[in-house]
């Protein structure tokens, strides 16, 4: 699933404001006739975007699994798109069979905030030194406890994750953040994005960022992100 | 100037709706004190964005030239700003001393319309011969009577426009035109669009549009594609 997460208080259902979830939730109940309850990937935040979630359903409904996407399309708002559906192995879970997810971070670092882009970007407008960011991006792969990168809320058991490569590159006034792992904690993208500007803004070095993770002290690293920055751009299975 | 044209009437001011050039306006006359006529490069129709236009107005204001961009950018909507601002010179008119424009046009060709990209895209979901349309594309190049590619209501006293260069080149499910000329008739770039999205298509060939051109008849060509994948990239002087 595509959607732009401007619109939208994230992912998950909830009461103080319109979830995906729910938007996709009642298209299918139309669809089917039935309420019929789905499961994201990734519980995104509100203004998050995604090019790469997945849902899962249940139903005993027969229409052919493929032409579940078209038939969703024609119901859904333009800000939310499926790009592909198919049955799944009856064991399979969007979010606890996931081996792993991709972000993209997007930060406009020109003199002006972009009109067109505005909804997925941070602006920084004071030049930031993007080989800085990528240096420091480097000391966060492997496998850590990012509990110095998590925000209150988080509700996993283990605040071990593995991340398996965390680019930055800058092409003319953007620069773009990449990262893969095998899971991420609450807010902790968007954490590690605004610890790398700090960095690319000086106020901050890669020893202190090692010493947030020894300590596992959140408030050592840069503030979180703002959202509307962040893609899900992939779940890995 | 940079605007998203997803929520106006286009540049110049009308009584239909509400006009980039009117929104300006505003912004200028609580800098000022004072009503401020601007004059823009390109009138762009309704939805359809910029990166480069170029406006100027006249002031006796003392304030320092460079200033304005900033000045400006904290009274205008987000989906409007300034990107730099300077003194001309007293000869110097937006529209009258320009030598050229390049405008891009982009096309989403996947199987699904695109969530994110939805108002800076042209949606195809056919398969696009991108190569047949990079060849199309060329026939435009260089001095030509457009009248073909013209909508009623142009103003312009001849129809005899140079294209300096005009591409098509895709990139995974996206297409994206290129084209800088001396000039354009109205509607011109979003006609050469959907003709070339009709070349894509295989519905029309290069012989097609030879003769279009050489007949001046407007109903040979391809529609007139929508105002939202195409962009004002830059305003040469």
């Amino acid at each position: 699933m595509e959607y732009d997460g401007a619109a939208y208080a994230g992912w998950q259902r909830q009461s103080n404001g319109l979830a995906v979830q729910e938007v996709l939730e009642g298209a299918l109940a139309r669809l089917l006739g039935a309420p019929t309850p789905v499961t994201g990937a990734s519980r995104t935040d509100a203004g998050v975007h995604a090019l790469g979630q997945v849902a899962h359903f249940d139903t005993e409904a027969s229409i052919p699994p493929a032409k579940y996407a078209l038939a969703l399309n024609t119901m859904l708002p333009a800000d939310v798109r499926v790009a592909a559906s198919c049955e799944a192995a009856p064991d399979f879970h969007a979010r606890f069979s996931t081996t792993g997810k991709r972000y993209t971070y997007l930060i406009c670092n020109g003199t002006h905030a972009p009109a067109l882009m505005r909804n997925f970007a941070a602006f920084v407008p004071v030049r930031l030194d993007a080989d800085a960011m990528a240096s420091a991006a480097a000391l966060f792969t492997g496998t850590h406890d990012f509990r110095c990168a998590m925000a209150a809320g988080n509700q996993s058991k283990t605040t071990v994750r593995t991340i398996y490569s965390f680019t930055a590159a800058r092409t003319g006034d953007w620069i773009e953040l990449d990262v893969s792992g095998n899971g991420f904690l609450y807010n902790m993208v968007r954490i590690m994005a605004g610890t790398l500007i700090r960095v690319g803004l000086g106020k901050l070095d890669k020893a202190q960022i090692a010493r947030a993770m020894e300590l596992g002290d959140r408030t050592l690293l840069g503030y979180t992100a703002p959202p509307q920055g962040l893609v899900l751009r992939e779940v890995f299975y």
